[in-house]
């Protein structure tokens, strides 16, 4: 696996996205993800992983409690995989807990999953199907 | 710039090390930071970003008091920069508060400098010279 992007919680996006350009970084995909609850900027460096910030689309919604409770920051890691369900079966029986036990449409048409951050020290982990 | 590696703390670097395994990354360098007070094991998967487990020698080290108010979890986002005085310079012009004006030893023998989290939205970032 490699890392795929990062995902940064952030409360405004345009605000944020100023500060990243400050080290090169592009946004090259901008969205949302209902069904997270959120509004994505991806941005791009030179190469290698993306920046993913989150800003959520109401107090309620996932990323929301997440920047009531520990304000903006990091979110979590996502790596890329080739065959996510194959994937996701291997880790089950490696004893990890899923959030997700089927993927799930995530942000840019890719099928994702999360794993629980219990099982990575407290990092939530997502696999981006590619 | 690019993402050169993802910092990550963690309490036991062993129980760490086996967590990411499972997602396919392998230690590639291992050693001490005295001056900074922590143990790092350098992760790699197949390609990318590296994962930086840094335990800490003591409570009363930076990573010991991240550990005791934070607990386990992402810490820093490391980008790889050519020059880095001529950056950090240009970083100061922009504004953005600087924890370390001048650049200091790092893990690997690479010099580094870290950013003010305040400038990044609670992302604390390193800049590694390469």
């Amino acid at each position: 696996m490699r890392l795929h992007h990062v995902g940064i919680a952030v409360a405004d996006l345009e605000a944020a996205k100023a500060r990243w350009a400050l080290l090169g970084y592009r946004e090259v995909a901008r969205g949302r993800v209902e069904a997270q609850g959120v509004e994505v900027a991806m941005l791009k460096g030179e190469a290698g992983a993306l920046l993913e910030l989150l800003a959520p689309l109401g107090p309620e919604t996932p990323v929301g409690r997440f920047l009531k409770k520990r304000g903006e920051g990091q979110h979590h890691l996502a790596f890329a995989v080739p065959e996510l369900e194959h994937r996701l079966r291997a880790l089950k029986a490696a004893g990890v807990p899923l959030i997700d036990e089927t993927p799930r449409p995530g942000f840019g048409g890719h099928r994702v999953a999360f794993l629980h951050p219990r099982a990575f020290g407290g990092v939530l982990v997502e696999l981006v199907e590619e």
